[in-house]
């Protein structure tokens, strides 16, 4: 640990360790800005470290108001993407970037990007950010507190007076939920250089049959016509990346652990399956004529459980979220169903011999139902990714020297690290959330957690901008 | 038979049985209506018998104009109740009665009247109808036959130059299709004198949570603010109803029969479920730790079809027709899940066998899987209904004077005529669709058959109301 870092890692310390009762600072001296809801950001001279925190009030503050700002009524949070109320949470995000100070540029797709140069601007900066969108009736820490927690690292880091080598980089990224267009962590994976995606959006619409370049423009992104390039970062773009989310499992609260240190998410895959049958009247079709779409739907969600199961092992997952039943009336014979499966584990092979139990057996109901197996398809099948030693090792550091209990772990749900991993070094720290809950009202994190967040969030971050 | 009634018998025989090639009319009296695509509808002496049948062109014309008053493409046909398609395909309707001379009325929920006065217009008039709504990317005949070849039934009668006794009324019926308010035979109903139904309507919404006043009011309906008794029908305000159908099953097209003469409606029950889970995210809630109320769904949905096996009869069906998830996102744990069950049989206790078996088995999944049954609703579990032996005789003599082959059968889907049955005499004549295909857009009946449906459905009027 180089002396600089000593220094700031030790004042970090005592603001963090210890009640901020002590003050040098004369009260006389505090202007205007101390008593208002958001806090200074004038940069500040590194005697002046013990004055600081984490604003928890103003970041629980923002996290409630940004909640507010959903498609469905409190407490549910529905943000979906380039709809007017993510176009109005953009603009909070740009203001908040705006207040701390960080110079703002948003691409193509609306990804934002908030920078604080550093003294050595030409080195590859550290970046830290995650997403704000909100599935429909979900909650409001998902993501969010990776977004407004890592301003507010920045917020104490320039209130702690430190100077960044490396400049730092807050990034909120558009569409991490796959809500509207069907395509999760949109856009990570076009900055990790997706050619594939670029192609594939040109043709992408909606439920509403909206395309994708329409909604964009909506929002006022996407001016350049369809071409997406743009959007690529260079791998190398970045010297480290990282996330900072609820660990949307159990496992920290349960054990009392505050902090979690992740070491690869788990790999996860999409399957879009249709089935179609002859449909009919509910009455006038005798049981034996019937070919139901519906009932080889609900089959084959049975199936994934029974399948996931018996991989024997805890980390296999597989979910049958969405089921949908055409023409969809009491008295009408399912003619058309569509169904749409996640499935995850840590252990690719695994997780790939669960698709293809899931495959032959969309093909053995198709064919003892009598119904047309019309689509399987794997919508993705992500590789995991692992987190960079050197990320988690200074996250591992910054837990002990905040005195924050820890533990490594693998994050069993999709972020946008997994994407930003293919062009940067990566890492993500878990906090504890309620019951494990996520992707519903329930979902809560106490904000003594999510500072505790923030504290190890900003440590790293400050331990990484000076490598 | 009465000298009358074998005198205009004779005519119809001669005029349905023969090719229409001898006329003592003149040609060249033929007056400019005789032209036009509508048929003439002065009423003319008894003598002019010969030169009338069924306007078959004029018919087809009809169903294919109605069927453009879509909210889905053709060949799909969708008519939601209230909707503006429905609106525009009711003053089609009224503009059709109005052109065969009848004397039209609606009631509060729009059902449609359209009468022809008889010689003793105290007498209890005869009845015929059906309705026009038509479920989600359904297909064009079912119900449309029933209004449109009763009009023409009207036609081929006053063309014969017959003269009623008993007043004729053609009835158009609201809502026989559960769709926009989960109501079956809404407007049937209620003309039976439903009070329960008169009052759940007053809280009755729509999925949109459009309440079904507010939807009435739109089509023009209702104004009489939520007192809906004035639509309640005396027991005996009719002598007698008929309602011509296709018959949405395979059997008269498979052995080549024109008539079904339908002896009695099977029994159909409909049941709400709703299960409730802890949802969650698709990737971080481990298979132990979940209850999913969509898994719970689908295991039900396969209950219903094994239950309905287990009865042993091929008169017993059962359907999940609906089975919606929430959120109803690919990365979230369904929290919630609604099912709509419809279950049949022409043995009422076996079907309510049925029905019990599917509520012991929505207990145990809820128990087995920890999610909570929040609903099991049994919305109605009507009696089957029998045909009055006087109509069904009179049919049949209709058949055989019309040299048509017929047989007697069992109605196994919902009538309107299952409700009439509970304030009139009541019968059905059913012509042979293909496929027995329903309630979807390749719905099919050939002109020819409907024809043989309207002379039957003719000369049964005639006869019953000289009656």
């Amino acid at each position: 640990m180089d002396t600089k870092l000593r220094g700031f890692v030790l004042s970090v310390y005592i603001v963090f360790g210890l009640p901020v009762i002590t003050a040098h600072n004369d009260p006389s001296n505090k202007i205007m800005e101390d008593f208002s809801g958001y806090p200074i950001h004038e940069p500040q001279s590194q005697d002046s470290l013990l004055s600081l925190s984490v604003d928890s009030e103003g970041l629980q503050k923002q996290i409630d108001e940004l909640s507010t700002l959903s498609e469905t009524p409190a407490p549910s949070v529905t943000r979906i993407l380039y709809s007017e109320k993510d176009v109005l949470a953009r603009r909070f995000i740009k203001n908040l970037m705006g207040l701390s100070g960080l110079s703002v540029r948003e691409d193509a797709v609306g990804n934002i990007f908030g920078r604080w140069d550093g003294d050595e601007p030409e080195l590859a900066p550290v970046s830290t950010g995650s997403h704000i969108d909100a599935i429909p009736y979900s909650g409001k820490y998902d993501g969010v507190i990776g977004v407004l927690g890592a301003i507010e690292a920045i917020n104490v880091l320039k209130r702690s007076g430190f100077k960044p080598k490396r400049s730092l980089e807050v990034i909120m990224f558009t569409s991490e939920e796959p809500t509207r267009f069907g395509i999760s962590c949109l856009g990570s994976r076009l900055l990790a250089g997706s050619k594939e995606l670029a192609e594939l959006l040109k043709k992408t619409v909606d439920s509403q049959n909206i395309s994708f370049f329409d909604a964009a423009r909506f929002a006022g992104y996407a001016n350049h016509l369809q071409d997406l390039t743009s959007v690529f970062l260079e791998k190398g773009s970045y010297s480290a990346f990282i996330e900072l989310h609820i660990e949307q499992g159990p496992i920290l609260e349960e054990e009392a652990t505050s902090i979690g240190v992740v070491t690869a998410i788990a790999a996860p895959a999409s399957i879009k399956v249709d089935f179609e049958g002859s449909g009919g009247h509910a009455g006038a079709v005798l049981m034996p004529m019937r070919n139901d779409a519906g009932l080889a739907a609900a089959e084959l969600a049975l199936a994934v459980e029974k399948f996931v199961l018996e991989s024997g092992s805890i980390d296999t997952v597989g979910t049958v979220g969405i089921l949908e039943l055409h023409p969809g009336a009491i008295n009408s014979i399912p003619s058309k169903s569509h169904l749409e499966i996640d499935t995850r584990d840590i252990d690719e092979k695994r997780r790939n011999v669960v698709i293809e139990k899931i495959h032959q057996s969309a093909l053995s109901i198709s064919e003892n139902r009598g119904v047309k197996l019309s689509e399987f398809k794997i919508v993705n099948q992500d590789p995991p990714a692992l987190s960079d030693d050197l990320i988690t090792m200074a996250m591992e550091s910054a837990c002990q020297e905040l005195n924050l209990t820890f533990r490594k772990m693998i994050s069993r749900a999709y972020h946008d690290s997994l994407f930003m991993a293919r062009i940067s070094p990566m890492g993500m720290i878990f906090i504890p959330c309620y019951k494990g809950y996520s992707h519903k009202p329930e979902e809560f994190a106490a904000i003594e957690d999510i500072a505790n967040g923030v504290r190890v969030l900003a440590l790293t971050l400050a331990k990484l901008s000076l490598a």
